[in-house]
């Protein structure tokens, strides 16, 4: 349990905590990694971290989870870095219109995914961020970078879920080799996948994900650390992603209730982004029928309608 | 041509307008209504009004051009507040991953929208205005419902255009049609169609459009009129819509590069909203590949460079 | 009730008529056309007519009933012999893998439909038919060429069955508005499914469905009136997409049950041709999930096991 | 080049060959399997057995060539050995109405394959084939069984392009994934493409592909050995299929224009069956957009014109 920080934040988000607490348990545990499937389901845990780097927290916010399809923005911006706006001739920016794994559109488009935040194009980051190296640097290369941003070298992977991610992949893999076929790889199939798991199963607590996060709320700069990590209009640009296509096919549905920018992951934790005030991290495993945290983007509703943060309009 | 109003931000429009000149003309004016075939492709204007009630505007601001499907914002208004939340069980809130026409969707989901900015969508929603009344009531309280967002009375709607438009619908019949099929509509396919078509054939300037829309930038409130259009709850919803779906296919791109809730029509307008800062509408007849007007896009994406204004983050 | 008319066959038929007895009623009558729906379930009839002319048949052999879809045949052989080949550059040839009424494969394939047994495919083919003449004209050459095929003039059509149709058609219309939308109809939408509402609703029964379709199997001949319809050539490529598309999304397992060729409407006829051998026409107006005749297609299966007519080997 | 036999049946194929000759290298080779893409574009074998067991050939009918997606009649054929009717729980009896390996189906049927003749349903077939034992064992059965079809111990697979389909094959990995991840697979995904890509590598001849098919044409049994095969019904059903679905989305056009079950590869291979008549193997290269021989084709267009063997009605 964590302790209260300071101030009106911190009784907003226990308020939501305690307001949330009899549905904890709610939506349904992503089973089709077996690892995730043994998480207690009636965790929950948010971390609210401002620009001055105050930290508002609840629950069980210090625990590690694994962020999954969370992670897709770190390697997105790894990416970014890496190849700048050509980024874009590999992978689209547009919603897609239907489930996370969907192969549909893939054969519509030539092998082209529509956007980095479904699982295809996150396949495609994943062989950008490579950029010639073999998994294992690839993998340390991502580790490193998210450390750094979040300022903490303790970060690191579950080897049980990456392994459980490889043994049960089948579905990206199907994607993997679909795009492989229209040469939208460049590296070898496994070797690609290899470090999509690894990324995915990344373990982080709510504090340590909104710390990461941080720096798409400051323009681009940790303020914590003091770090620029991308330019102000790149970090415009990831934020609008998010918006449009960070929850899958319930994107629409998060602008619409919670107007910030976020991105879910399968072991239920959103990250959310509110444009020059904070960065938040939620965690609560069940997720609602598009595979996002139900509890969780309840939670950043009830934040967001209470701080007045929707990047849409002022509260009332 | 407009005379200068006031100020930096009527700087920041005259430079925008100089910019762009040599490029007026590029795109491709929708031929597919042959009244809109007919507009000069080199017209621009655009008109940004502020929440203290200032006027900057530039170009061919004064003259009215087809709306089309940004008037969609205001039949959702309208029916949003005949129906309420209940909207949303006649159509969706995800973007389409898809054409602004496409059939495809609506067999996938059983004839429901995926929302009420693509054709089918916005055709569910005049079926929602209509509510038991006849075209010709339908049509009159819609028209009356923009002049009153407006402060115009001006306002009307062309009847070659809408004479136009029915014509030559037949994507939009065989959607109608296709909706119906599927129970979807509660008025005849050829009432609906008749609200649909004069809906679209709304007439307007960029600063009758910039002050229809400036509710949406008030949380609500037009500070013009003191009017409360909706709640700013609503009013954030629905610029939340406009971000997600407003741009067809293109909705993605356009939160990328404008980073502001907008909605196109393929007369070229466009209408943009800086939450608590100012209503924007820009209008160049030449569209880009998805139905969006190029120049106009080109037009918002530098004034929020200039500005700061993108909701996902600060200048620089 | 039919009397018996000569030999082996018409014990085959009887015994048919015999063990399916018990199972009439099985299947849903089709409800989506008001007035099929007040067909009694229970009706049952089946004639077969050989090439020398001899007629067996049981059931409810004379009572007429609604052919729907088994009028395809015989429009699409009236367009053939309107325009030959040049047919194909207009529809395609091929199964189309969905639903009967599926829109999905006219937007991926540009409005061409991909073959004349599918509604869309049909309605180019009512369009094909009339050439250039009235709605009336056209609709009474396609019943003065159902009579000629079968020698009977007093075939016709149902009226009320044709407002039924033109009444509910929705599907119908949004398949032929979106065809238009494309440039693959010539004539008035509204023209064209006059043509195609008033084919449907011809009213036939077994023995004059039977004799209609006997040239099919006389090598384009019919034995009876000794008639030269179309060429061996033509009738058997008929035959060959009667075979491959004639019970749509169930067109395989027809071939794969029974092996011959055959059409479906959804009022549970089903007209069928042995090749060199005989023309069969059943009715039973129970529809199996992909709305063919339940009863009829067994029936159909039994008379093919029975007789050694499959198109694809030896009777055992 | 191979010596004439005997009667007019040889006169036919002689002309065929004699005629067909100036346009040898129409089409284009398969380049997606390297080792296919090293074959003579100009090659050219036919080969006829009939139910006497009289043998009449033309061009290059002795060259062994990789026969590819033919080898799906066989292992089917195999798998309804073993698995009887249940077989149909795991693979269905449509066209696809969709290209030979097209995912999309997949999807929209929850991963059960349209027909065992598409690619999908073919990796199915393997896997049924497999019923739990090791891929070498499974390959060996194959083998074992087309040389039991065609009486020749000698016939053998091409490890040079088991080996080029297994390098190249992302395709059919992605298939195959994506049925294991809707649990449609027994066995690892690795074993079944195993099996799959070493079916598709068996090398033979026109004479001998002729003379494994030849069961399909004697209602089940092969005249020459004196073995059956199967019962005279599962001959006609494989016929069936061979005609519905042997020609991905060709089959309709196949039909239409040759009018014989028949199974093509892209090696250039195309097998079909003249039930109660002949068997018939050709070979040329060059596909057709479909995938399918071109001049292959049309030889069989001819020899059916030819012949008067279309299943669908005499000559003239």
């Amino acid at each position: 349990m964590c302790a209260a920080v300071t101030g009106d934040l911190q009784a907003i988000i226990e308020d939501i905590h305690r307001t949330l607490k009899p549905r904890l348990g709610e939506g349904k545990v992503a089973d089709y990694i077996p690892e995730l499937a043994k998480v207690d389901p009636e965790k929950f845990g948010i971390a609210v971290i401002d620009l001055e780097g105050n930290v508002f927290k609840a629950g069980d916010c210090d625990e590690a989870f694994s962020i999954q399809s969370v992670s897709k923005v770190f390697t997105l911006t790894l990416a970014l870095g890496k190849h700048g706006e050509t980024t874009w001739n590999r992978v689209g920016r547009e919603p897609s219109g239907s489930a996370f794994n969907s192969i549909v559109q893939l054969e519509h488009e030539n092998g082209k995914p529509r956007n980095p935040f479904i699982n295809a194009g996150a396949i495609v980051v994943s062989d950008l961020v490579m950029a010639g190296h073999t998994p294992r640097e690839a993998i340390g290369e991502i580790v490193r970078f998210v450390q750094y941003l979040a300022d903490d070298a303790t970060i690191g992977i579950d080897p049980a879920v990456a392994r459980s991610e490889a043994a049960t992949g089948h579905r990206n893999e199907a994607l993997a080799h679909f795009m492989k076929s229209f040469g939208k790889l460049t590296h070898p199939v496994d070797h690609v996948l290899g470090v999509y798991f690894h990324q995915c199963a990344l373990a982080m607590n709510c504090v340590q994900l909104a710390r990461a996060g941080l720096f798409l709320a400051g323009n681009g700069r940790n303020p914590l650390t003091g770090h620029t990590v991308v330019s102000s209009q790149r970090a415009r640009r990831i934020n609008a992603l998010m918006l449009t296509c960070g929850h899958y096919d319930g994107s629409g549905d998060f602008a619409y209730h919670v107007g910030l920018p976020g991105k879910s992951g399968v072991g239920g934790g959103i990250l959310a982004v509110a444009p020059g005030r904070a960065s938040v991290a939620v965690w609560s495993p069940g997720l609602n029928r598009n595979g996002n945290s139900l509890i969780g983007s309840l939670a950043l509703e009830m934040l967001a309608a209470k701080t007045g943060w929707s990047v849409f309009g002022g509260p009332g």
